[in-house]
């Protein structure tokens, strides 16, 4: 399935707090991750310091091989940010002031009130001659675009969020243009599900896989939040899409029961979108999580709006003190286990004034260990009106994913009851 | 103070998934920092695809230039690892069975019940000939290092804390054997600051450097947990050790009021440490950090030693039910005032019962700010025995970078009244 006329793009990432290890090239993934997508695929990238001579080297032969090279970082007005000079070298081109660039510094320079630019800040607005200017909506550096035969070289800051939105608004337009024709674009369909390990998902939807048209490919991507199945074709467009369709329609009646989102959605966002329609409110009662739960649903701007709050009850006293559980329920039943989980639940609900709770308990480890309730036992709830439902699982891996796990499980509980299992779409 | 007899490094990350974008090259970015550290740095890194023609040709051109190569992935079992017989054949060396790991393979095959090892399973043990090999204590691959006259290329597995663990235990210790004599390592002194900017940190350790060995350099690391003062020095052993603590008798009493550790211990560690020792609890209200702060401090095994438990009081009125808070305290003083972060801390050490407490209550946005309470605007108190002190900040950036900050500030006040100020060491 491979064009030969397709082509490949590469990343070069350049500054020296990347050679030291300081900062990780998050940049290069993006970027790699938009480019595979567009239809451009990533054949090598670079990581290379401040250095005039080892810029243009990397530059050259990067586009020895491929058509499209992106140049990230080393854009700055700071005499360490080389990109821009050593590029134009690189190409014999000259550095020339550009009229708009000098009129946005003009202007911001006297709306600061520290009147007419003086001649040697103007250097910000040299470009290599006859190169594209990319605009900069979030910071000062410009993005370049030099074209040389058939080929570009794309130069972009390395400030992450002036990188991608910069690419997002203007250079993924100039790629789709430019080599429109040679774009093998990737279409992808995830669907995201919790609940259920990737070995038992593969046995149910690995039937189908073999009805599958040649084109469509399946991966499974497990991780601490779920496995993720992904359905993947080269093939553009119309068909593309019928294609994926068809495979949905094989594999979706499997999948439906543990699905919480198809494509980016988080598992919370997935829960808030539900309260949100539902107008209903929750809360949260946790222990070995710690936090964990809560802090995750308030990541989310708004999240007042269906969240009223948590009781973190790390200390077996604080369960009784505060939730109002009885001493006797706990030492009758142990302090990880169904019966208090759904006690926490009931009480946090009825204590907060909401429509849902969760009710949390465990050993996250890796002291507190017993036979009957290993490292990684955590039991969940979720209340729900005067009903209650409640989970004994077993989760592996360290302190972290067993809180992750735990996490998720008991979020996608609460997502089950509040669709009811229907799915979702 | 380059020394041209030094070496460097070069740092090769294997894997189509990392140029698929869909894992970051965390790998990259953490051999950089331990090669840096050691006294090879990194001249450049490259990322390619599971391509042994891509593998060949990049070894190849990273041997050209460094003294020193690491190629990290690749290295498994299945048929898309192609590290081990790419660089064999480059260096034109036969496969041959390492007895030591064919005889790991038998007992581990065995030992597990399934009988006598099928031969095709014994290309695990296969090693390009002469090659080192380096056990792999937490994984099946083993690292393997071949010495090509005075070059050495290190290959080792992609999963991090396989890699990570073997470049520890044996690849440092051979590093530092070979390469002994060319070696530059570099020394650093770290202060961890919270509670004072960069510009005026600056300020006050400026006038000092002046008064600094030539040797030895200071860099600002600012960061959402605080500013750290990063002191470095390329003249190793006693004397670079000199002058480091010379440096710090003259920045220390500057630093002092404001450092929480010196070297790795994050602020929530030197928490944990002071509390364990003067065997004290402590607990937390937080309202727009969400569970935030309590997730951190239950991030460490061990917390229940000293942290009872958290009320996140996101709603207003979870403030009055739970903690007790009088309604009519809230409507005169507005939710987000020092006087209800106060009451929080105190209430909070009364219901969860323990020494110390923290109140935390502000905006973290986007929405919800106002003319009197912008958003970012947080106010914190701690609660000790039977006296409080409260703050009113307003901290800078999105929803994330307020509450991050938040929760250090807060923090960073507990481990203030703990320690009376002292400073550490």
């Amino acid at each position: 399935m491979t064009d030969p006329t397709a082509i490949n793009s590469a990343v070069v990432a350049v500054g020296d707090e990347l050679l030291f290890g300081m900062t990780v090239d998050g940049n290069g993934s993006w970027l790699s991750k938009k480019l595979t997508e567009m239809g451009a695929p990533v054949s090598a990238r670079w990581v290379i310091g401040d250095d005039p001579t080892a810029i243009k080297r990397t530059v050259l032969t990067a586009l020895g091989k491929s058509d499209l090279v992106i140049v990230c970082g080393g854009l700055g007005p700071t005499s360490d940010d080389r990109t821009r000079p050593a590029v134009a070298d690189l190409f014999g081109l000259k550095l020339v002031i550009d009229q708009g660039l000098a009129d946005k510094l003009h202007g911001r320079f006297s709306s600061a009130g520290h009147g007419t630019l003086p001649t040697n800040n103007l250097a910000q607005a040299e470009v290599p001659e006859g190169s594209i200017v990319v605009p900069n909506y979030e910071g000062t550096a410009p993005g370049l675009i030099i074209e040389e035969g058939k080929k570009s070289v794309v130069l972009l800051p390395g400030v992450p969020h002036e990188m991608r939105l910069m690419f997002d608004s203007t250079v993924t337009d100039y790629i789709n243009q430019r080599f429109q024709l040679y774009l093998n674009p990737i279409l992808h369909r995830t669907f995201n599900t919790s609940g259920i390990p990737e070995s038992l998902l593969a046995e149910k939807i690995g039937e189908h896989v073999a009805d599958f048209p040649s084109d469509v490919s399946l991966a499974f991507l497990p991780g601490l939040q779920g496995v993720s199945v992904r359905l993947t074709t080269a093939v553009s467009s119309g068909e593309g899409i019928a294609n994926l369709d068809f495979c949905e329609n094989l594999i979706g009646p499997h999948l439906n029961p543990y699905c919480y989102s198809v494509g980016e959605k988080s598992l919370i966002e997935a829960v808030a979108d539900r309260l949100l329609i539902d107008k209903k409110s929750f809360a949260v009662s946790e222990s070995c999580t710690g936090g964990f739960i809560s802090k995750l649903i308030t990541d989310h701007p708004g999240s007042s709006r269906y969240f009223k709050g948590a009781i973190v009850a790390y200390d077996p006293a604080t369960k009784s003190d505060i939730l109002g559980i009885e001493r006797s329920l706990i030492e009758k039943h142990g302090i990880v286990s169904e019966t208090i989980a759904s006690a926490m639940a009931e009480k946090t609900a009825d204590i907060m004034n909401t429509d849902f709770a969760i009710g949390l308990t465990g050993v996250a480890g890796p002291e507190g260990g017993s036979l009957a309730c290993p490292v990684g036992t955590v039991c969940y709830a979720v209340a729900d009106g005067g009903r209650v439902v409640s989970f004994r699982k077993r989760f592996m891996g360290d302190r972290t994913s067993i809180r992750e796990r735990a996490t998720q499980a008991a979020l996608f509980s609460l997502f089950q009851i509040l669709t009811k299992n229907t799915g979702l779409r």
